[in-house]
């Protein structure tokens, strides 16, 4: 480590920054988990007060100052250390927040505030058009949030910009492209086929028995308690304070045995990438995973590749079977295998089955951009999105609330989210394949419950790096290539050729 | 409420302090009872740095300008109105803060960080000796820390300030004075006649059942889930986010019926005083209860005066007996009453009845007056300490980890703290007697289960204060005099006459 003061001095002002943000991560995981109801107000406070001293801090003219003057020391030094990766991170960082006046970064946060109550009501009562002028002004500030970007090739580039640092939306739209006519396909071929059972996983589970199920296949792939922990919310999630204090949450519905186990996994996914960073990275912007797709190639994987495969089940199932005999004493691992992989076009994006998930994102997605470009109007939405619905996968929602209202994001302002949820399906699949040709046995060994290659890899490939590179860098540096539709489509064909025998 | 510009200035600025402070306990709280392990390094970051942030804001110039110019108004506006108050509490508070140099602050912080584990581990090891060192500096920088408000008329005068405002060390002397006679003499009175019996509270308890007792009790007398919650740690405390956030802690020992249940209603006590204050007083100094005294004289008042009542376990005894039928069922009411009121002396203070706890606090507060006064040296401090528990209770420490190594606070230099636990169970006997003349049918309601009229009463006479009146000032203003000795002892005598008999 170097001993410049000014990059000292840099250290120094991050940290403190890092504290900051890990406060207010702390506020929002006890306010999902733990805080009484007539809390909220106060923590509303809590939390804007540590936000606008963070952002204070994130855009102050020292850290301006401090930048231009390691800008030399940047340019000279070794191009991949930590330090130089550092500074260009912060960098980045720090003209991206300061482009931004902040006149508009507190509207977009009380609109938004305020959004989400009219979202929750709007859903509730079947009516998107209570929630129209909300999402239209959320639109037109996101617009004009990208305007601060100007010149820029697509007006989307600075939302997606937001959750993948580099990625440009004509990389996304030739992903895309690409990915749709082979995901229409394999549905029809799927379709064409005699449809899985599944019944017996909606039958009634012991909520203390799953709890202690998930926590034992946490155990078993790893999970480190010392430096985690799993509580219960409403909405399972993966938050962290350090690399070394990383917290999931699940969420266990008695009729609905996949629901927590897979999201348990899904979560234990996000949190080994956090628990993996180098550990000189804490209390820095290279502390935590370089962007959402990334982080979802590594939850889907625990929860998808890893979770839905036949070996996982090989290594669980006789012990699942022991916790829930009167509902799978009479279940074969064949048919439990096969049930947990049944595919079936569903209206709600979060239910959805790996065939069909990337389908729901497409659609999102190109709504966005469609709204952004000017070439469709909020008031049109329901429309379009039931007619793409429609289109992608034979099904017409019955109303708003089951079509376009169904996701938070959008009241959130969280414009440009979705399609990391497809991409990181995709850079999964590619990681699958480097990971299966790196360990020849590793099916063997997922078989005889043994994950630690597994992690090994990950950690050494992947988690390690944090954010010091983007996400197109990471994945050509493991994979040789960008992020690629091919792999993960061999994934699912070969995957459900053997499911539904087409 | 006013409108004046300079006055809403500060409640703006007060308000980002309580934020602060307020996240600061949020991080305190997960740290006992929640935090991984591992996480505890950058749980340390992220205190020191919000609090090196609101201790900016609490010192800082513009701060004190304000409170400059808003002087005159104090001076001419009504003495009792909120916004007198709130100028004069700030006033008092920003004055004390100013007055310490930074450097001491920080050294302070840093040698009661490190001298916590010294402390822990000297306790562990039964060696004073390699404790000492950490404790005489400590001193000295209390020492250091009052000479930063001299003149004074004692140099204990500012430690005491800094938990009971207002209060003077010849205040507190005279009260002892008063007080250690008559605490003596009841001792001796009640060691002449036969013991009571409490070996049945030492049978196992199941801990499910304890806690959910304890969740009865607390339903029962009112707690308010929607601003509250209890969670378990290792010691248990009282901590508040907002005057809608108030959160309690209890520890459950299998083998001790008695050391979760009335900690449950020590920290109701303290929990329901917050949950008390006028919700105007909200993210201002006025939230909160005045002093630690005042504060004790609630929690001391829930778990002793109710909670070891006979009308409290008239009322309780029969559903604790349904709940514990095996251990309980050949117990008499009696009996129970007696066994949880049992007197005897013992070396811990923590687990000192009423008749003997007050013996343990002058200890230590006579300790610690003599050390700053230069008569005692530190080193001198376990002799010193064994000759006065053979002294006040006719014990001897077996070693100094029974002893002078018992408590944490010195460690934490929280020295003035501990005449705060004898001071609050005095208030609690004042209080008692003008409660009991309020509402004469009081010991008939409690016998019913009936606690809404006690809780008017508290709320109206002490909670909705929050800290508006110095715990004096208050005291006098509900009972006509200041802290006084003698309603407690009238109380402790009446109740072991007719428990021993004498």
């Amino acid at each position: 480590m170097t001993t410049d003061p000014k990059l000292e001095k840099l250290k120094q002002i991050l940290n403190e920054i890092a504290d900051l943000d890990n406060a207010m991560s702390l506020l929002h995981w006890d306010m999902q988990c733990y805080m009484p109801q007539e809390g909220a107000e106060a923590r509303g406070n809590q939390i804007a007060t540590i936000g606008r001293l963070a952002h204070e801090n994130r855009t102050s003219e020292v850290l301006g100052k401090l930048l231009d003057d390691l800008a030399p020391f940047a340019a000279q030094g070794d191009p991949d250390s930590d330090d130089v990766r550092l500074i260009q991170v912060t960098k980045r960082q720090y003209d991206k927040a300061t482009k931004v006046p902040i006149d508009l970064v507190v509207e977009f946060s009380q609109v938004t505030s305020s959004a989400h109550q009219v979202w929750e009501q709007a859903r509730a009562n079947n009516d998107f058009e209570s929630f129209r002028p909300s999402l239209e002004k959320i639109f037109e500030l996101r617009r004009r949030f990208a305007d601060c970007f100007a010149p820029y090739d697509h007006v989307y580039d600075p939302l997606l910009d937001e959750f993948e640092p580099g990625l440009k939306t004509a990389d996304v739209k030739a992903i895309f492209e690409a990915l749709r006519p082979r995901q229409v396909e394999l549905l029809q071929a799927i379709k064409a086929r005699p449809q899985v059972e599944d019944a017996f996983l909606h039958q009634q589970y012991e909520d203390a028995k799953q709890w202690d199920f998930g926590v034992q296949v946490l155990n078993q792939i790893g999970y480190d308690w010392k430096r985690s922990r799993q509580d219960r919310a409403a909405h399972p999630f993966t938050t962290n304070f350090s690399i070394n204090d990383v917290r999931i949450t699940t969420r266990i519905i008695p009729d609905n045995l996949g629901s927590a186990l897979f999201s348990t996994l899904h979560e234990g996914g996000h949190a080994m990438y956090e628990l993996g960073v180098n550990q000189h990275y804490e209390r820095t912007p290279l502390a935590g995973g370089t962007s959402l797709a990334i982080h979802e190639s590594q939850s889907r994987m625990w929860e998808n590749l890893v979770g839905r495969s036949l070996p996982f089940w090989q290594h669980f199932y006789p012990r699942l079977q022991q916790t829930f005999p009167a509902q799978l004493g009479n279940v074969s691992l064949e048919a439990f295998y096969k049930g947990v992989n049944k595919v079936e076009p569903s209206l709600i994006r979060v239910e959805a089955d790996e065939a069909t998930y990337n389908m729901h994102v497409m659609l999102r997605l190109e709504l966005e951009i469609a709204v952004l470009e000017g070439k469709l109007a909020v008031k049109d939405l329901p429309e379009a999105w039931n007619a793409r619905m429609q289109e992608y996968l034979g099904l017409t929602p019955p109303n708003d609330s089951k079509g376009v209202l169904q996701d938070v994001h959008w009241s959130g302002g969280m414009i440009g989210y979705f399609s990391t949820y497809a991409l990181g399906n995709l850079v999964s699949g590619q990681l699958w394949e480097c990971i299966n040709t790196d360990i020849p046995d590793l099916p063997d060994q997922i078989r005889r419950g043994e994950f630690a290659a597994l992690r090994g890899w990950l950690t050494e490939k992947v988690h390690q790096y944090g954010s010091k590179y983007e996400p197109q860098e990471l994945v050509k540096r493991i994979t040789g290539t960008k992020i690629d539709p091919a792999p993960y489509l061999r994934y699912l064909t070969e995957k459900y050729r053997s499911i539904y025998g087409f």
